[in-house]
């Protein structure tokens, strides 16, 4: 069941991968999630397990009222059923996080088909309420974010404190409840050796900024998630316009630093896209970290309009499913690390063959 | 005039870089060279002016008459009227030593268009008769060689000693004057550490092997040139067919290295093939060095079926014209060495185009 569900969801194109229709393709993403809980009941940490089922069953029912999380279809999955791998393709796919790779009893995740609108059911929280849209969309997210979450309360009693505002598990999320996160894709500005001062510049202003994969100081696919810290002390739509015009100064920052580039030395830069592609169209063995750093190339080129027939949802699906756990999916059986390799260029090719 | 022919010369494949029919593609192609002498005059370093123009034009009017060096139209180019670019474009296309890139007055290169033929007037030697063929053939190439010199003898007096045979101006090619070569694609001997061995069970045979292209031990484009040293003592046939046999075990060794390699890691192969291509078919900026490398990964490539649509004439065509004069030359202005590489990636983009 799950298994047919998580089929479901591979082979539906994930809404909010697609090139956006304005702002360029500095921001691949914008995600918003809200922490909410019923009030009748203690925190998923404290709860029985009677009480967490019956949790559940309420946000399900709450869930199956709304229409934006039925529009598509609505898929179920309860993690505790899950295989680890599986658990790892939704955590990959941005639909849950790390929390749920242990496989907790009584959470249940319930996603639209295309991935847009999701809610997490008992893992911090009773409900991680989560919006999840192309490019830069801090403004239109929040507002499909409030209605989602105005849907559901409808039906569901939450937990709020006049003083405090919204009831989390977490003091971190008291308050507004309210993560909202832009990923950034910051080739020019990792170039240009500018990445350092502006991580610092960010982390004054009390946001979070993290590259997405590998190590710290690493960052393969030049991929940076920007994100509140504080969600007590300020409206949501205060956090939200905070943070935006943060974004929107690091998307002039990023684009200035590739004109940068491109003034000193074009051939170089056209030579880094052109070779990123080349490795991957025509590549026999690819790591996950050189995969990412070509994606990184093509995502360049693709955004310089240099390669016409590679489409920008393609690249951004392949930063996905080029991790082990996609390819391991994908391929249907267990590979070794050194055969993954292999797959994952064989991968590569056949998706940029078109 | 010079000018003139040297693009006709450019504009007409080289037959010698074509596929040959048979014996694989180890071998890229055969050169047989004869020094000759006229017995009447001295030799090139000793006579006067007046008697090198008379051997010039001596040489010239029997070379008119032999079928073989005008059945596709003979070009002439009188060395010392030439730029030094243009020199080295000759040499760069085996149609001449390094003796021609100062300039030697009285000195002409008289070439069939495609190549195959041709007579290098009043260099070191009055004549260097030189047959150049496709693949491994050196059987047929000395008797093509053997019948333009007895066309050639027909209307001059070689210079010719009973005891010591044909009389050359440098003893090192006393005897027969010849030099056979076999020009050799070795990247399996490479790639397995085996040239070393290889290169010392070589020499000890009286042979001379040596890089074709960089320094000793770099050898980009992993070709390797193969000669008789040893001009006197021995028949023609007896000297070639002392090469032959060495260039035959070289093939075999070569297509051994290349089953090992692929036996041993099938994906890092096919990898090294693959990104070669990818390189020269996306990149944008491509020293010398790494495009005779990248081509020797997909002539290996093409070896190997993996490519249908790239010839191998137009790959062996490429080790030629991606050397600096011949890039200059189809830029048709001065190319800084920065400009050139950038000039190269597109001029290797194109060719892979098709």
């Amino acid at each position: 069941m799950s298994n047919e569900n998580l089929q479901q969801l591979l082979n539906t194109p994930a809404a909010f991968l697609a090139e956006p229709e304005k702002d360029g393709n500095v921001a691949v993403f914008t995600r918003i999630r809200l922490a909410r809980n019923i009030s009748t009941f203690p925190f998923p940490c404290a709860a029985h397990p009677e009480q967490l089922t019956e949790i559940c069953e309420l946000v399900t029912a709450a869930a199956g009222n709304c229409e934006k999380m039925n529009k598509d279809g609505c898929l179920s999955f309860d993690i505790a059923e899950m295989t680890p791998a599986d658990r790892e393709i939704l955590k990959e796919r941005f639909l849950a996080g790390k929390e749920i790779l242990s496989g907790p009893e009584n959470c249940r995740l319930l996603t639209g088909k295309d991935s847009s609108c999701s809610i997490l059911i008992n893992d911090e929280d009773h409900l991680r309420i989560q919006i999840l849209a192309p490019g830069f969309q801090l403004d239109q997210a929040w507002v499909d974010t409030d209605a989602l979450d105005n849907a559901l309360s409808a039906h569901l009693d939450y937990a709020f404190d006049d003083q405090l505002g919204f009831l989390t598990s977490s003091p971190a999320n008291t308050g507004t409840g309210l993560k909202a996160s832009v990923l950034l894709h910051l080739p020019g500005l990792v170039m240009t050796g500018k990445l350092g001062p502006t991580i610092q510049g960010v982390n004054k202003l009390n946001l979070a900024f993290r590259g997405l994969y590998g190590e710290p100081n690493e960052n393969p696919g030049n991929l940076f998630l920007i994100s509140n810290q504080v969600t007590l002390g300020d409206s949501e739509t205060g956090i939200i316009g905070k943070l935006s015009q943060v974004v929107r100064q690091l998307i002039l920052h990023e684009n200035a630093a590739r004109q940068l580039v491109i003034q000193k030395d074009q051939a170089a830069l056209l030579d880094h896209v052109g070779r990123s592609y080349g490795i991957l169209r025509h590549g026999f063995k690819l790591s996950v970290k050189e995969a990412l750093n070509c994606l990184s190339g093509l995502r360049l080129g693709v955004d310089m309009k240099l390669f016409s027939h590679v489409d920008m949802n393609c690249v951004n699906e392949m930063f996905l499913t080029v991790q082990p756990v996609h390819l391991q999916k994908y391929a249907e059986k267990n590979l070794s690390a050194a055969e993954r390799d292999v797959f994952r260029a064989e991968y590569c090719r056949e998706k940029l063959k078109k």
